[in-house]
């Protein structure tokens, strides 16, 4: 693609530096703006400095917040001994909009997936496996998708909480297997939390 | 869609306001923002603000143009008798692309789409008259895209200049009807040029 313009070209290139926007896709939103008022672009851009700089990560759950502990695990009327895992935010806000979850969560960051070069020291296991430890949950829940990866990670923990003595489930297969949780529908998904398993048993079924 | 933080909210939100760009996109191309260094973030605003603040349109043929006349316009070694009017910056980079055209463009900057409510006003017509009127010019070629909106805009630019006395041609339809001319092959595109008709032949072929 030759460009007319470097300030045009050097546009284009950092857009498509994001996963899935190729060059013409980056040139047809650069266009845009380019006929929308220069405020517009100032609110884009200001927005996005603003959530890279300053946004934080809950210091217990990880989840993403605007303050050190996220709403979810200072509220008092949600059961703090009941741990949900899952990879993402993204998961998160999918369980929360099915409103069957009173729990916390505890967001790892990821799946374990050598292929894509992420390994255990990369994910948030290590805080879990010490809140498994300080004897304060009675339950951790696996909520994470039903693939090579998400099964290694959830086998992964399970392994370094076995001998805890607290219940340690999975959320039932209501969820096609293969499928990513963020795009299940809600009544699926909040039936899975509901039924969820004994994650030895859910491991005898496969 | 309900968020753990307003910052991150803000940069879904002004992402999500980009044509052909949903929350679930937006929200993706955030988190992909914040498992990158911050510095990424920086490289992609500043290059939107400075593309956005400074950018500027040649004062002759309304390309985008880093200089107030672009690279095209003040080359002495194209031929400026002949101006192709196209309707869009990417329109120029396609025929730019065949490497079969040695004239000059004239950026419209649209097509005439009352659905769209796009008038001859807001587009560089009156700017094209001008070139055409002071004599100039041995030839325009209309290279629209081949839709009911592209032919109207040809035929009211047409009207204005008819009488001028300069060859007045358009494309050759190799392109496919209801087809938009970037997508057109090199090939094709090259050769349409090249195989341009009388206006007024194209006009009695419909
Ligand atoms: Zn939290
Ligand atoms: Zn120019």
């Amino acid at each position: 693609m030759e460009f007319s313009s470097k300030l045009l070209e050097k546009a284009v290139n950092e857009i498509s530096q994001l996963p899935g926007i190729g060059k013409r896709t980056a040139l047809r939103l650069v266009l845009h703006l380019l006929k929308q008022p220069k405020e517009q672009t100032g609110f884009l851009t200001q927005a996005l400095v603003a959530m890279r700089e300053e946004i934080k990560f809950c210091e217990s759950c990880h989840n993403i917040s605007d303050t050190a502990i996220c709403e979810i695990c200072s509220n008092t009327g949600r059961n703090h001994q009941l741990v949900c895992v899952v990879e993402d935010i993204r998961d998160v806000m999918a369980i929360e909009n099915t409103g069957q979850f009173k729990g916390v969560y505890h967001v790892l960051g990821g799946k374990i997936s050598p292929i894509d070069g992420v390994g255990p020291s990369q994910l948030k296991i290590s805080t879990l496996v010490e809140k498994v430890k300080s004897g304060k949950l009675s339950e951790v829940i696996f909520a994470l998708s039903s693939t090579m990866e998400g099964d290694t990670t959830n086998f992964y923990i399970y392994k370094q909480i076995a001998d805890s003595g607290i219940i340690i489930s999975t959320i039932a297969r209501g969820i096609a297997v293969g499928d990513e949780l963020e795009y299940a529908d809600e009544v699926t998904l909040g039936r899975s939390i509901l039924q969820r398993l004994p994650f030895e048993k859910a491991i005898k079924n496969n």
